[in-house]
């Protein structure tokens, strides 16, 4: 019997680790998710063990529902830099975890194997597995959360790079001297395009005291620093100006970004996901326009559609599980050799 | 007989087609080049067709000087952006260029089939061949000549791109208004680390009128716009401090913007190649310590050593003829089944 036969559990569970939260889920044979459970990442000061504390607690919680249906392996989405042993978290910018040994120290708790992967591989793989990134050679994925996460999708398998550390995208810096990012680094990104970038400069524009605030004001209660950036997308969504503006800022510096990827990758579709996406096309529209403004050899070339997630915020979880399960099997069929 | 045989000629014409030169070459089956020609490019402002008419000639010459040993096809390194098809030079920031379909027109003139390709990818494909990048899986390739060629070899295969366009590294943005680029937009990384780069800031040097440029006055004979990039190499070498000043600038750009790529793609090795190289380690020290500056997650990853290409300025036109060589003769032995 392989891994695929129907002793092996059909269900497999999937975690999605963030910055400031903890998806979980037990998705099916077809990357359906059909039980969740969630938990807030625990603050960055405190240690490693505390953030591990936390997703022992929530996939224990899903095993135990699965019962004998859970497949005997669990996939973690990381927001971190993985080595390319996929054992360690060798440095996440938004995580306290600096070389931390995941895979073995997940296994040790959880008493099954388990397969750690960056979260925006998982999210990319899961897409082209399942969701808007179906049957494109050539996929890139951007992930809107707290920051940018990234992957490069070829032929279906993910591009890890030399040293697993590839699709860092975020990371690139488009401001010289610009934002100070958690990665150490000024002007990367993520400082302009991302959740963190919506929440800094909305509390700005209200530290600012402009009357043209008002619609913010709602959600801070004189305190800007209670403002956040799902707060932006629920006053875009009622027609605020100001948060549709601040919205439209952060969908232009994602347009270069993503202009900026295309001249040295040359991606035959473009999918963004993550929080920040929920705000739909009121973010999308005017993503396009700057990518259309600004990609070099534009006129000349095809401009590759720019289109949000099928998986929604579901993606790297489902990922982490069917990675999980599709590499835990071909290491069950080699040992059945 | 299959085209590897003795009756396919053992020496290949490969030429790359740059902003300033066309260099051609007679290359033998170990990527050696035994004999050499150059042209000037015809200016932007020529028709197409003279640009095709110096690369005629001079692989005519070649070709007549190669005699019976002579191989059956000939290979174009173009510093443009070629289409997946490889049969049309999409768009050419440094040349008249424009959906041109040089693939055809060379051939009906030369009378054998020709491979076109972008200098750059030609260039990383002789590296990994023959040169500087030969083991490295995951090579990264940028050559400073006028702009910025680029090119990303995954397991020795050039990555192309869903259309063929990818590898355009120097159109990147690195400064969000910056100094206006032929490609149409502003703030390209070429315009910062490349040749045109050297020679902007030379002659804006002596128009400041500064004392300190007392040492690249030499070449401007009272006319700033006569100073060219290889002039400041020349000074720095000499040891004036102005041109080393200039070519620190333009490797502490190159530094950052391998730092972004080395972010995305997650190189093992990064080359160096193109003109503006020959300044050797006066560029590649500035640009090794601006690349540990910037790299975002340093101190928990690997640095990709950064060093010179090993063919030099050979690199495209070797590339070029060996990529003609190698898929005109899988073409032979797929007739010949």
């Amino acid at each position: 019997m392989t891994g695929g036969g129907p002793g092996a559990g059909s269900l497999t569970v999937g975690v999605d680790i963030g910055g400031t939260k903890i998806a979980a889920g037990l998705v099916d044979e077809q990357g359906a998710v059909v039980r969740r459970t969630r938990r807030d990442t625990p603050g960055r000061t405190l240690a490693p063990r505390a953030v591990e504390d936390a997703i022992a607690d929530a996939v224990q919680e899903l095993l135990d529902a699965a019962g004998e249906r859970a497949y005997p392996a669990v996939g973690i989405g990381a927001a971190g830099f993985v080595s390319s042993d996929r054992a360690t978290v060798v440095f996440a910018p938004h995580l306290a975890w600096r070389d931390e040994p995941l895979r073995d120290a997940l296994a040790g708790r959880l008493g099954v194997p388990v397969v750690v992967d960056n979260d925006a591989n998982a999210a990319g793989w899961a897409e082209h597995r399942y969701g808007a990134g179906q049957g494109e050679p050539r996929l890139l994925l951007v992930t809107l959360g707290t920051g940018i996460g990234g992957a490069l999708l070829l032929d279906g398998e993910v591009e890890r790079g030399r040293w697993g550390l590839a699709g860092e995208f975020g990371h690139m810096q488009v401001v010289p001297e610009g934002h100070r990012c958690e990665c150490g680094n000024r002007g990367c990104w993520e400082q302009y395009a991302s959740g963190k970038a919506l929440q800094r400069e909305a509390r700005e524009m209200l530290l600012a005291g402009s009357p043209y605030a008002a619609g913010l004001a709602r959600w801070s209660e004189g305190d800007p620093g209670r403002v956040e950036g799902h707060h932006v997308t629920a006053a875009a969504r009622d027609g605020d100006g100001a948060a549709l503006d601040l919205i439209g800022d952060v969908g232009r510096w994602l347009g270069v970004g993503l202009a900026n990827l295309a001249a040295a990758l040359d991606p035959g579709r473009i999918l963004v996901g993550g929080g920040v996406s929920q705000s739909g096309e009121l973010l999308l529209r005017p993503t396009r326009e700057a990518f259309a403004r600004q990609l070099t050899g534009r006129g000349h070339r095809p401009l590759a559609p720019i289109t949000a997630t099928d998986l929604g915020t579901d993606a790297g979880l489902i990922g982490a599980a069917g990675l999980a399960r599709e590499e835990t099997m071909a290491d069950r069929e080699d040992g059945s050799d």
